[in-house]
């Protein structure tokens, strides 16, 4: 299974499209910068999907659905919306093929042309405000707090599986609110949801900030982000959470009576997240054998092999190895038993290493004898023989050991590869080693540019709560009052 | 709520429309025939995915994601197909937007046109099949069995909110398998699937058939149907399951190997339901006094409202309504406690029904002296005092049975609405009556299509394990040996 794959010191960037491929995950289409998510992968986006949903709902969210086609008129009523997603629009200009006259196959039916061109939604702040027009008349009918499960599509020109592709999926969060604070407070609740989950789901250790004026989302006022580091030193934004103020409302009119029955235009906040996080679930754990899932995401979190020679044997430890699965899935844990004849069980131990399984557990005619099985953890690759004895209780000790050591990993690496730059030189040199680099700036647009251009390196945020220091950037020496962090990045 | 609602007898279609428009379903958006569904609708939606989704896991089925965007010379490449599609297809031209040289807005990019157009996906066949191409290689790659939950987009010119709209939500099945037989079971087992969820959990009985050639999927050898029949006597195909044979592996050149190493084409099946079931619900049980929903697809299934008169009572009454609400709860059924002192209990009792919340609990102060509640049940409208004790298990049973009485409601309605026509005078008779009409059929297209032509009515479907009979064709009089079911149609 691992046999030609490449290695994450030879070259990372292919172990990373290899791991994608070869483990299942997804695929890439006949259609440009289109990906097929394939089941093995899906599962894993669907455990991400059941938890978010859940702690949306908690959190006082319902779901809806927008359409998928935006006129194109809309786009441009909220002027740095149009300016941020013009460039990447996939149009549809028609709505009628037929049959090309020369036999050849289907044409464009020239007679059924739009009048007005359609987007597919590149993001749907703006059909969606133009809905919530009709939906919002007073402050009883706020807030309005609305998510929607969806597929976009941004005309991306390079493209990677999960990480940046022309079609992707994602939730996008779409809240009314009566006052500038309340929005605010739901940016930040948000953010906060979004933490919560990179940090006990995914296992992923993030930095929460705000972004810098240069990359905030177009329309915002205040774009708060998590910025994850992945094994090669280089960031990810993990999630985004917008503070829109009126721009939409205004954009739209949506306006709403106050308690004193005054007309005030909505306050409004966005925020999603998408199937880039499965590129920054792959990227944060997986190793030279291949993926690492931590539990909490695994679509099968324990496998079952049986070693045996012949039926009757494999009969025998069946009865056994179908009791321990029974006793493990009470616990509420997925376990897969792959009694499979066509496939030895090194090459079944292999294909679930390489897959990410969390915990192998293998038992043959010896274990029978002696009451044990013998336990293979994914993320340190130990084996130890156990007695069956309350085997249902230690796996399920395991995983969750295995979902800390995870995270805690993560946290170790980002610490060694997070570090302050006070001069150019120190910056550089950093740079080269990868990772964050906490340094001054002087908070203009203009050196953050300059930096970008020299180095590649980007703001990835102000953390919250940041430390004021006085400071001097390290690319012009004027003054400064805090750090922030850099990173080239995903 | 129920104010200036039009009845059913009034005029059927537009109590429809406005029972969706204001029972917070859907709405209509701004773009010609896409709907946006609201969220009281989308966690109806939300059941009836989670249901189905269970059924389909049960049955080893495991989810994927393919490509919104399919290649226009795909769709050529099944004759029957593309002749069925692509007169309704939305066509991309064009990935970039820029602004307009006169400053009036955005205009499409002439520059960025696409090589090759790009349609969005109807359904997902044709880019399914030529993924599959590189997926199966032997026999030990089949069956395959992969659902999709998904938007897909037909360019209706006459559209209604959830019975035909330009952009629907669906899962689509499409499995692969190594033969016939095999594959002939899948599409039964998948119709299968669909009669128990539309009676079990839409409380819908419906009819189990093929169709005729006429009625088939653009591609299928045999589609398989179930019909349902609406209050206005009006059928509703809720769901198919198509046999593909092995035209798209053909089309697409899918081939095994077989265990004895010969290379064959592959098997094909398709099924799928969509929002269209959203429709048929409604239209199965609702009344001139708004949604009537079954317990099993219900977002809330109990709501209870407190009458009282001032803060202090209003507290009182909260303090055992909330040990209510909680012991039923905990039998696995959503209350809803609705204390808002916005709104009178008159208001909240119309607000309730019109929304069809199967059960109403109200509690006042006499109730708290005497230790009772008021219950109401939605489909009978029925009322009754019921002591507190045991109240959750009163619950349960009452939202049992009001599941069961919507089902035998709609199985009475449609057994009074089943005729057998035998002459054609008959048959026109019965079609202004509505219902299902069972009549002889001469097997022929042209008489199918006469008979359309003549009545509006088509041949819903040829039910499974037909009754065979000697008969004559009501139109033609030409033999028959067995009777089809007739009906106009959604």
């Amino acid at each position: 299974m691992a046999k030609d794959f490449t290695t994450r010191s030879e070259d990372y960037s292919q172990w990373y499209n290899e791991l994608v491929v070869k483990a299942d995950l997804a695929d890439h289409s006949a259609v440009r910068g289109c990906m097929v998510i394939k089941p093995y992968g899906y599962a894993i986006w669907e455990k991400i999907q059941a938890q978010l949903d859940k702690m949306f709902k908690e959190t006082g969210h319902v779901n809806a659905y927008f359409p998928l086609l935006i006129p194109k008129s809309y786009l441009s009523k909220e002027a740095d919306h149009v300016e941020g997603f013009a460039k990447e629009c996939a149009v549809v200009t028609h709505y009628r093929l037929k049959n090309a006259e020369d036999g050849s196959g289907v044409v464009v039916d020239p007679e059924a042309k739009l009048e007005e061109e359609l987007i597919i939604r590149p993001t749907s702040e703006t059909i969606i405000w133009n809905t919530y027009r009709g939906w919002i008349q007073s402050y009883r009918d706020l807030p309005l707090l609305i998510n929607q499960w969806a597929n976009v599509v941004r005309w991306e020109m390079r493209t990677r599986l999960f990480l940046r592709t022309a079609e992707f999926l994602w939730q996008e969060g779409h809240t009314a609110h009566a006052s500038q604070e309340e929005a605010i407070e739901e940016s930040e609740r948000m953010l906060d949801v979004y933490t919560t989950f990179a940090e006990n789901f995914m296992a992923m250790p993030v930095i929460k900030g705000v972004k810098t004026k240069n990359e905030r989302f177009a329309g915002a006022l205040e774009t708060y982000c998590i910025e994850a580091l992945m094994q090669d030193g280089k960031a990810l934004q993990a999630g985004t959470s917008h503070f829109l103020g009126q721009n939409f409302a205004k954009a739209f009119d949506v306006k709403f009576a106050t308690k004193e029955g005054k007309q005030e235009y909505v306050w409004a906040t966005s925020w999603g997240v998408s199937t880039r996080l499965m590129g920054a679930l792959i990227m944060t754990h997986s190793d030279d054998e291949g993926l690492v899932l931590p539990p909490n995401l695994a679509p099968i979190q324990v496998v079952i092999v049986p070693i045996y020679k012949g039926e009757e044997q494999l009969a025998e430890i069946s009865v056994q190895a179908l009791k321990i699965k029974a006793a493990i899935e009470a616990k509420g844990i997925s376990v897969k038993y792959d009694d499979r004849d066509t496939q030895k069980p090194g090459f079944k131990f292999a294909e679930y290493e390489f897959k990410g399984v969390p915990v192998r557990i293998a038992i043959g005619p010896r274990d029978l004898e002696n009451g044990t099985v013998e336990v293979a953890r994914r993320d340190t690759k130990e084996k130890e023989t156990l007695q069956q004895q309350d085997i249902a209780t230690k796996i399920e000790h395991l995983l969750k050991n295995i979902q800390v050591n995870l995270y805690q990993k993560a946290v170790d690496f980002r610490a060694e590869n997070t570090n302050k730059a006070d001069s150019w030189e120190e910056f550089e040199k950093l740079l080269d080693k990868g990772g964050f680099i906490s340094a001054h700036w002087d908070g203009t647009s203009e050196t953050e540019d300059k930096i970008k251009e020299l180095t590649k390196a980007t703001i990835r945020c102000i953390p919250l709560n940041n430390k004021q220091e006085q400071g001097k950037c390290i690319l012009t020496g004027n003054p400064s009052t805090q750090r922030v962090i850099f990173a080239r990045a995903y």
